[in-house]
């Protein structure tokens, strides 16, 4: 193996980078603005050059004895890969891998061992780690389709129940009263909220469900929906295997409140983070799908 | 009223116009491309534009003495409808309204008698003209979040099919297969087809679930789904009414097979067309919602 790895977490809002010597522990670390491939890939590119250029320069360390392993969001499109990687080459790294952050996040929860990770936080998605190193993502299909689970897919349901209101003329009580004071309530300005929303917007609209649980019958039979989503999510991630499953994002601990005492006593507390993550993925074997 | 009404029909792939007199008849009609608000407005408008002055021309009648009606998909977008009338103002009709296509399809559908009018084609829509003259429009909110019932919701409950199917790492069988030979069979290609296609692509693929319909138990699955969405958008559109109920659009015929004996029996066949509505929201004490 090299002497050192550059580990890099690339989410939407933040950045994390971290060198880790080859004893893993970790030498120097920067954090810097969102670099996430699904918006401004070319913007996104820049922020990630200058950010590894950065801690490249501070630590002082040769380029050709450094893996540079980055997990960011949106590399599951292989197009934004290639042009990050492409990007990279002036580096001249050693190695240099980018993968889609969650992948990193499921080898960093159990530290490469085997593990159901599941995220909920905008999105949602699944990564099976198996005791062969073979890493199998479930899910995460982006919001139009998929993301069951998620915050986006959760704020989706509430504007839903909004509209059935509407078009069944029912009084807006609830849950779906305090929507309409930020959707609208008529058609036409509920329909040009939900044109302009992002999968973010939807995200944040789906705070106002939780304070609604216990007094509105809505907002009760929407959080059912999401549980019934995660459960899902977690059966198709865990597939037939008896491993252990952790629930990573701004979701999880929210969401693991609602399940059953025998469903919580399978998920256990993360071990690591994505940057960690990326440390496993230079130094071990994994076979990403 | 006024001698003559100009009315006309502005779809996403084509355009009808008519001029009826003041017995209702028509004295003149033409025909042109798509003007739908939804895709490209100020094409949109302009291609309305040179279709109304066509028929003005040819017919030579005199606008001040003329009410135009049109009935366009898109209009339920206030801005959209503003942007078009201003346009319309060059011609100084003796009345001019701009409304959706789902409206004059409405009216026509029973030729202004109380309906329960369901439209189904690449997306779906109610509306429910009661005994008082009053037109409510129910559902239609757009595939993100809607159009249960319609040919993009099919296609999208095919290729989610598919994606649950790669999840689990299940053959690709029946229904399936097809799907996947378009769509891809990797989380890459799917996701790329994904991310770039349209509502209209999603109806296209729905075309695929029928064939299977008796042999694939996926199809059947999606398409019970498909038949209780029809349903539900038509209970909505009926509410606690006896109206009759009229299907229209591309997948009228197709989703009323699915139905049982006593569920058809309530559907009527329709009447007259979007241009009869036209005529209609002319000439008689109609309100929209």
């Amino acid at each position: 193996m090299n002497n050192y790895v550059l580990a890099v977490d690339g989410g939407g809002s933040k950045t994390a980078l971290a060198v880790f010597n080859r004893n893993g522990e970790v030498i120097a670390s920067e954090q810097g603005a969102g670099s996430s491939l699904s918006y401004d890939l070319q913007l996104s590119c820049e922020r990630m050059m200058q950010q590894v250029a950065s801690i490249m320069n501070t630590t002082a360390i040769p380029a050709h004895h450094t893996q540079c392993i980055i997990g960011v969001a949106g590399a599951g499109n292989p197009y934004n890969r290639a042009a990050l990687l492409q990007r990279l080459e002036t580096f001249a790294f050693a190695d240099t891998r980018v993968t889609s952050d969650a992948v990193t996040a499921a080898l960093g929860a159990n530290l490469g061992a085997p593990v159901a990770c599941v995220a909920l936080g905008t999105g949602s998605v699944g990564a099976r780690l198996d005791s062969h190193g073979q890493l199998q993502l479930v899910g995460g299909w982006g919001f139009t389709l998929g993301d069951g689970g998620s915050g986006a897919r959760l704020g989706a349901m509430a504007v839903q129940a909004l509209m059935q209101a509407v078009d069944r003329q029912q009084p807006l009580h609830g849950l779906i009263a305090t929507i309409a004071k930020e959707v609208g309530e008529t058609r036409a300005e509920i329909s040009a909220w939900v044109r302009q929303a992002t999968a973010k917007e939807f995200a944040t609209l789906s705070e106002r469900v939780w304070p609604h649980a216990n007094h509105c019958p809505i907002a009760t039979e929407i959080l059912a929906r999401h549980k019934s989503a995660v459960l899902q999510l977690i059966a198709d991630t865990r597939q037939d295997t008896e491993l252990p499953v952790m629930l990573l994002g701004g979701l999880a601990n929210k969401s693991k409140q609602l399940l059953s005492d025998s469903e919580q006593r399978i998920i256990m507390p993360a071990r690591g983070n994505a940057l960690d993550g990326a440390w496993v993925l230079a130094t071990q074997n994994i076979q990403v799908e």
